[in-house]
């Protein structure tokens, strides 16, 4: 760091995005991308877009706001759309988290978590996930914390029923409860119908994975109204213009191709079905995953040996190094194509 | 604000960005867009990106950033890209203020600066602008603050000659002195130069007026590499994802078409000397502009009428509502036919 480098961040240890080789064209099941496109009706909204980029973006995104509203069925001063997903939650430990509102989300989770709460020097609790892997959900009970929860979480793909998001909500009512939504549209059940019923509800998705809207960068938190002016008040002190024109138009189209959405959510379902059989078959234990990757470990052979492996010969997994996942690899649930690959490469190295 | 909302928050007033109206066709005037539309490289680079949306962008930003470096003749680890360079100047209070480290700016600039000071917590001076809207270059000599300086100042247009920058950064040498540079492509001589010999000087620009990418969301900072790296720590912590692959795309296609640009910014300048002869022949008086748009009052109307008066008529530009600045208009400079369809208009208004 300079030396001109605020102390308040000196210990500050940022997020470490997954590999994005550019040196060698890779089978990549390392960043849950889509395999599939996005919608032609997103690709010509954000083309056209681009045509009029001399001008501003709607800092208040109305029509994609619009649109989007239809699509959930909630009011537009119910949600926000960010920068990605990583933008909501970042405007969440800045709105609903200090020192007085300290957070909480499991040990296991996002890595993302614990990064915006040093930024933000909002004190955090980490809770073990029970040996499966699964939240114990009393942990989140009457906590009187802001609560963090992915929902399925991440890298283990496990969902919570949303009777028990419900009961968290219920025990908190002083402290926000943000459940993050990303790949909620692979399984698992969406707690926005919940938004209207809890008003300390947030409910953050992502058009990243299941839209196939990654590289434009589209997120969107949903909640009262309150909870939503408050988001707003950060976002137009720190970039009003968060959203560029042509991701608005992309993810204009893409909510309007419901019919490709819904079909590419189900080819994923279905891989990720026949994937989790072929590695069943060649000895692998995963864990029950709702969404667009696999959890999952070799008794024969440690995380890391098998990750490098893969690499070497052309496929990218995501190997984590800490002490309990360091047996297991995720894997991004891709084409039928690539997981064939993927399942013989393995059949070779087995 | 919802009863969740952080005290620490309580008081922050946000940035009010300029009209954005959709309900009426306007000559707009208000927001200093370009009015031409990007280079149709930068056009076809995004609607080509556009279709490979599925796929996270690159958060290393590798192929723009090279160009970058090339065309602005800086090592590739001297610049980071940013979503838009609103995001640039709010790493730069995260990274470079602090309660040790309070800021300073003049008091009539961009608004968004004393925002991202309570944003950020951060103690902030304002110094007034001399009677003639000039900044006062003693008021930051020595001063021992983080400089916050825009040159060309918003909204007066008025440029600080390099000498007096380079005054302000070496008398300065334990604070970072951030120079934004948003409008130097009209005018005024960019501190790029100074950043070898300078290890606390920051420049930031965008490439949202000249660069006619306002939609697009693209800023840059400049400066040693221990800071640029600063700030890569902050983006890695807030959202390393932070610019869409269109707009890295986009931003390519524009830093390849060099000969639009120029012309583009030659085209804003004739406009604005025609302009300014119109408006000084009209009773008009005016800042000497180096920006792309003029500030100026008319001794027999009032600031506010006039601006209502013009966008009765289907003209908007922009009125600050404080006594120092009520008595005039910031009016950006367009295409010629917009500055015919202006000066007929405040012809017939007078």
């Amino acid at each position: 760091m300079s030396r001109f480098f605020s102390t308040k961040y000196a210990s500050l240890t940022p997020y470490t995005p997954g590999e994005q080789p550019r040196e060698r064209k890779f089978v990549k099941l390392n960043t849950n991308e889509s395999p599939f496109p996005p919608s032609p009706l997103a690709i010509a909204g954000a083309a056209k877009a681009a045509e009029a980029l001399h001008l501003y973006s709607d800092p208040t995104c109305t029509p994609l706001t619009a649109r989007a509203a239809e699509v959930f069925g909630v009011k537009p001063e119910q949600l926000v759309f960010t920068n990605g997903s990583d933008d909501a939650l970042n405007f969440a430990f800045m709105a609903f988290c200090d020192a007085d509102h300290p957070a909480v989300f499991p040990d296991i989770t996002y890595g993302f978590y614990k990064v915006f709460a040093r930024l933000n020097g909002v004190p955090y609790e980490e809770k073990p996930l029970m040996e499966d892997f699964s939240v114990r959900v009393e942990d989140y009970l009457n906590c009187g914390r802001t609560v963090f929860l992915a929902n399925p979480n991440a890298p283990t793909g496990i969902a919570l029923p949303l009777s028990d998001i419900e009961k968290i909500a219920a025990s908190n009512p002083d402290s926000v409860v943000i459940i993050d939504e990303a790949y909620i549209d692979f399984g698992g059940e969406s707690a926005l119908p919940l938004i209207d019923k809890y008003d300390n509800l947030l409910v953050i998705q992502t058009f990243s994975k299941s839209r196939s809207l990654a590289g434009g960068r589209l997120g969107m938190a949903f909640g009262c109204e309150a909870l939503i002016r408050d988001l707003n008040t950060i976002r137009y002190s720190t970039n009003p213009y968060n959203i560029n024109s042509m991701t608005m138009a992309a993810g204009v189209g893409a909510l309007e191709d419901g019919a490709y959405f819904r079909k590419n959510c189900q080819v994923i379902r279905e891989n990720r079905a026949w994937t989790a059989g072929e590695l069943n078959r060649l000895g692998f234990a995963m864990t029950d995953s709702s969404a667009n990757f696999l959890f999952a470990r070799h008794p024969g052979i440690p995380g890391k040996e098998l990750y490098l492996a893969l690499k070497e010969r052309g496929i990218l997994v995501r190997h984590f190094d800490t002490p309990r996942l360091t047996d297991y690899l995720r894997i991004t649930v891709g084409s039928r194509e690539q997981m064939e690959i993927l399942t013989q490469t393995l059949e070779e190295l087995l």
